[in-house]
């Protein structure tokens, strides 16, 4: 029998019955500290829960849980335990072993634990259920996390991101680092969804005595030393006002709390934006110089129905439209042998 | 000084030191059952903890919590202890009774417990960082829980649909009752979030010894009787083939686990490969006919563009460009005084 034991985000004290149950019925307790830092007086409370009873006990690398043998050879023949911080399968590593272990036909249980993805947010006074997609900041990759709290906050969604943590080289990604990487891919894109004036949250070893929540734009958390790991930082999408009263009363909060999702409008908004008005002007253009009616009535029409679909939420129908309109005008302008101007889509 | 106890989705025994002393030293202790059914034997493990202590204890309803005057008044002078199923702040009306508290300056903290929410994915063996964000299928509303649905399958994101629970009717939404709630939604939406061929997955009393999930088409899934609450729907996004292989394992699995995602393909797919054909069939018309070169060169352009964009994930502007292009060959039939036939977009 495998069992995966997550001792929540309090750490070992948190572990309740059933953790220390596992723990002490288990012939061997494996220990992983690589998914995220886990404090020295955490591990030696496992080991002695493991110790007293009469279980062998080994802290693990990463690459004894990836590549798995010696756990899974163990649980096959006698009950083992494999103790992690937070809830167990956050990391996919330890799905995997589970998977592995369950296909082989050893049985598999789990203790679960809080993880650090709900704690987070309730420590913020944030809704969970407007939480979007979470992502991982690290040194390499920068990009695709960018790309995840883009879609959230264009949604009105909040992200939580988890940086980096390299146990064998001992160094985790600063907060004010994961800034830094983000506003290099702002920088590229464009596309605002982290600028120095973002209102962001930084959550610092959550669950323990020496949590700390400090809130602020991205210029002023830049400013701050977060101190030990482990931290998270929270992007809110967009605010609710019970949202905004729990974050001026739970975290140290410079100015107001402040929704983020006008400023990362959504596509469909940003484009019509630009393209309504030039169609108009192209349309009156083209009136005044004469040129044929019908297709002019035409694009009239789309461009109310391109309104009217994103006042639906209907985006993708309403850019569909706004591009038709604007193609109707830019033939006649093209027939007219004119010049298409700015009116026409970007190029690729 | 007011504590926001979860105690986890392992119940009472699951609860750590931590949560064992915030009720021993607590003077009032209230334990609430409506976010969640709680098993009596859970509220009694509760209550004797607390009387053990010498702590007064009380079930409250929802509108205790709500209206939260007495709780708040008793905090306010002593330790009270709020003892809730899973992770306290799931809920949203915890952290704005927290958020009074604090605002009123009475101390508070938390004691985190795992959520049916991270546990109910590990469970299931799908990878936590593809979860999009999660809502709740009640009798009154599945439209906005099909809309949350659609926007994560589209995204290649798992969903987690938690089901609604009356406590004081003493009644909890079957997981076949939400999933035909879904399937009215989309037999009026048809934009294939979730019909009869979706693989779904049904997580029920997760954490504990009933545990059971059973996975397999939705149909399938109306079938069963999934028994005593509380229960979750997963709706998987894109399938890995390591998360496949673990739903396979962990399971009961009906047929082969399959992604969602490709039925369910993005608007910009699904009208790009509408529009992309049209254009094209009307751009060989219209220049068999004689039509201006000009334009048809330049419409010809705009569609290489949409599918460059599609291919990019630039999924607006691809859309943008297709209609745009197919504005410029309909200016053309226009002029000539035919029909715009199929080609132009879909009126509001």
């Amino acid at each position: 029998m495998l069992t995966l034991v997550g001792i929540g985000v309090g750490g070992a004290r948190s572990m309740g019955a059933g953790a220390r149950e596992a723990i002490a019925s288990a012939r061997a307790v494996y220990m992983e500290t690589f998914t995220s830092p886990v404090p020295a007086g955490d591990v030696e409370e496992v080991r002695r829960a493991a110790e007293e009873g009469g279980a062998a006990f080994r802290a693990v690398p990463r690459w004894a849980v990836e590549d798995g043998g010696e756990i899974l050879r163990a649980a096959a023949s006698g009950d083992v335990a494999l103790v992690c911080y937070g809830d167990p399968y956050v990391a996919t590593t330890h799905i995997e072993l589970r998977a592995r272990a369950a296909a082989a036909g050893t049985p598999t249980r789990s203790v679960h634990g809080a993880s650090a993805l709900t704690s987070v947010v309730g420590e913020c006074g944030l809704h969970q259920y407007k939480v979007g997609r979470t992502a991982t900041v690290t040194r390499a990759e920068a990009s695709t996390p960018y790309g995840v709290l883009r879609e959230n906050v264009e949604r009105g969604c909040h992200t939580v991101l988890l940086l980096e943590y390299d146990e064998d080289a001992g160094a985790f990604m600063a907060p004010r680092e994961a800034l830094a990487a983000l506003l290099a891919v702002e920088g590229e894109r464009r596309e605002l969804a982290l600028t120095r004036e973002t209102f962001a949250v930084i959550a610092s070893r959550v669950g323990t005595a020496g949590q700390a929540i400090a809130a602020g734009s991205v210029d002023h958390l830049m400013g701050l030393d977060a101190g030990e790991p482990p931290h998270s930082i929270v992007v809110p999408g967009a605010l609710h006002f019970t949202e905004a009263d729990a974050l001026r009363a739970l975290a140290r909060c410079e100015g107001e709390p402040r929704s983020n999702s006008e400023t990362a409008r959504r596509e469909a908004h940003r484009m019509l934006a630009r393209y309504v008005p030039m169609v108009g002007a192209a349309m009156r253009e083209a009136r005044e110089r004469g040129a044929d009616e019908r297709v002019l009535d035409c694009a009239r029409d789309y461009v109310a129905d391109a309104e009217e679909f994103l006042r639906r939420g209907r985006e993708g129908q309403a850019i569909l439209c706004i591009g038709y309109a604007d193609g109707l005008v830019d033939a006649l302008r093209i027939g007219a042998g004119l010049e298409r101007e700015d009116g026409a889509p970007d190029r690729g």
